[in-house]
């Protein structure tokens, strides 16, 4: 797939960052399955490091295919404002908006959120405003290499996705097709196992496990039976990903269904990478070619005894040895404002390609 | 699990099978996770075998775990006064009302079905009204025995369970916990087994199958991107489930994917008839011992080179030499109203324990 940010509207009517007006800035709004973070930057040069972030705002999930397009929509409107606010700057005060977020999947995705970013700009931000929509992971490759769209990120939070780039520009990704597409990896997906092995136990399909009394504890449920009834009662993704480390002191236990739900987990992030990797050949041809992994998501930050993370890394790197990971300073909303701020250098510098 | 019938609302104001009124009928409802059929019988004896259905009405989803509370309640409302009208029967000749639902999985969600149901009554109904509550599973049961609780029953519709009760009134029940607490065996959870297979394989994690240009082309769309967008465009699980025939067709093209994904199905629905069986030793202690096995539902009744309900029996009748299938003549709604029929008729008797 070729990448084509001219197309996300880009127009050049006016170049904040030449002749940058006080107070001008960039919003870099995160949006993933559980929460959408919101960032304020200044629209100026020289880029300084670390970045002075003005203001930073957090709302619920923003995934369109979690919480449905109205909720998902108001919710970033929420978010952006706040921030400004927060920053005590107008809204004709913002040069660009990127927005990256879950669940932009396809083009369509892409062009739907840009017309309604679009919309609503004419209401509420200067003509000029400059306007990006990314699926979230861009942003969270960017958050790990100052913005530079080169290697491959895994996020694992409530759901996963893998995405990379090539530094010529082609772009993969893998996964990040959501709970009822098989994302196992993911939060939610080991929480789900992990429930789906307390029903089996106590109906005599599955072994015992701690499982059964560390979720229902956590959970204050009497039994199994009323874990249907939990889990239907709410289906948004968050609030079954918050299992997740349940699932991992269990596993810490020694409990051998907890191990194997974690272990396939381990298995199916690190085969997300790999066929990103495989696909952009980012190994190159010996495979043994360095590349950034950028690792993002709370899955991937246990830190625990049972390190998911590292695990994974282990694995990728058994097959790519030239992967080398990083776990990103700023969080991914910094990498969207990154995103929106180095686009509008690059055209500056007569470059509308290179985003580096 | 012991049962209790004489907590579902049974009270003897008035016997209809008694002193039956001319016109006095029982209503049978079958809610499944794709749509909800309601009968009309006559509240009279003798009992007649074929049983005469005076009428037959057919709704949406009342899976209260699928499609909501409110969105059930007005189905089966609807479904059971289309039934009514249709028979040429007025509300006042109602004398009892069993309703099978999916999705009542514990005490609670009975009793707060009932609740429902009675205030419903209170309207509309007479006041002698006897009404009843059970999962849609033992209806399935019912109508594969002429209303006899004794045997197991497997539902492999959208959604499966496998429910057992002992001539004792012992009952255990195995899956139909839902898409999300890992039924893999139901229509459902084979369809979205194979559209996770036509991600894996678009973004490289997987085998290539020709799942993607079968599923593609029954749901015109033009690539695997699109699949993300139309699966959480809308949820329920009887439109993700229209997917089975797709992977029957697929599986009988000789396509390896779509074969184990089917095999996988077969090894869950047996799993879950022999959890049943063995903690209710259906079987006797040398497992050999006869009981009745009831297959009901579209997976189990394909009928085509791929049989799933075949394979299954199969599978169980391994183990379970004695259990010996019942594919029955009337339809799970016929059961729930021949369960309503039967505890009349048994409370005349002076039993109101044993519903035979």
């Amino acid at each position: 797939m070729q990448r084509h940010p001219g197309t996300a509207g880009w127009e050049a009517e006016e170049c904040p960052l030449m002749s940058p007006r006080m107070g001008s800035v960039i919003l870099g709004v995160d949006g993933g399955a559980s929460n959408t973070v919101c960032v304020c930057i200044p629209a100026a040069r020289p880029f300084n490091d670390p970045l002075p972030v003005l203001s930073r705002t957090v709302a619920g999930c923003s995934n369109q295919n979690s919480v449905g397009e109205d909720r998902a929509r108001e919710t970033l409107e929420r978010v952006m404002s706040q921030a400004l606010t927060k920053a005590r700057r107008r809204p004709s005060n913002v040069c660009a908006v990127c927005l990256a977020v879950a669940g932009v999947n396809h083009p369509l995705d892409q062009q739907r959120m840009l017309d309604w970013l679009r919309s609503l700009s004419t209401d509420i931000f200067p003509s000029h405003v400059k306007l990006f929509v990314e699926n979230d992971a861009v942003a969270a490759l960017a958050s790990g290499t100052m913005g530079k769209l080169h290697g491959c990120v895994l996020i694992a939070g409530t759901g996963t996705i893998a995405y990379g780039f090539t530094s010529d520009g082609r772009e993969a990704r893998a996964a990040g097709a959501g709970p009822v597409l098989g994302d196992w990896g993911s939060g939610y997906g080991i929480s789900a196992q992990a429930m789906t092995a307390v029903v089996r136990a106590y109906d005599g399909r599955g072994p015992e496990t701690v499982l059964t009394n560390n979720i229902l504890d956590f959970l204050g449920l009497a039994s199994p039976d009323e874990l249907i009834g939990w889990t239907y009662e709410d289906q948004s993704w968050a609030r079954i990903a918050e299992l997740l480390p349940v699932v991992v002191e269990s596993a810490e236990s020694g409990d051998e269904v907890a191990n194997k739900i974690l272990h396939n987990s381990v298995g199916e992030l690190a085969s997300s990478v790999k066929a990103v990797v495989q696909r952009l050949e980012l190994g190159g041809e010996d495979g043994k070619h360095p590349f950034p992994l950028v690792m993002v998501g709370k899955v991937l930050e246990a830190n625990k005894r049972w390190d998911i993370g590292k695990e994974v890394i282990d694995c990728v790197t058994k097959s790519y040895p030239g992967a080398y990971p990083i776990h990103p300073k700023v969080e991914p909303a910094v990498g969207a404002a990154l995103l929106a701020w180095n686009a509008i250098a690059s055209e500056l510098d007569g470059d509308i390609r290179t985003v580096q």
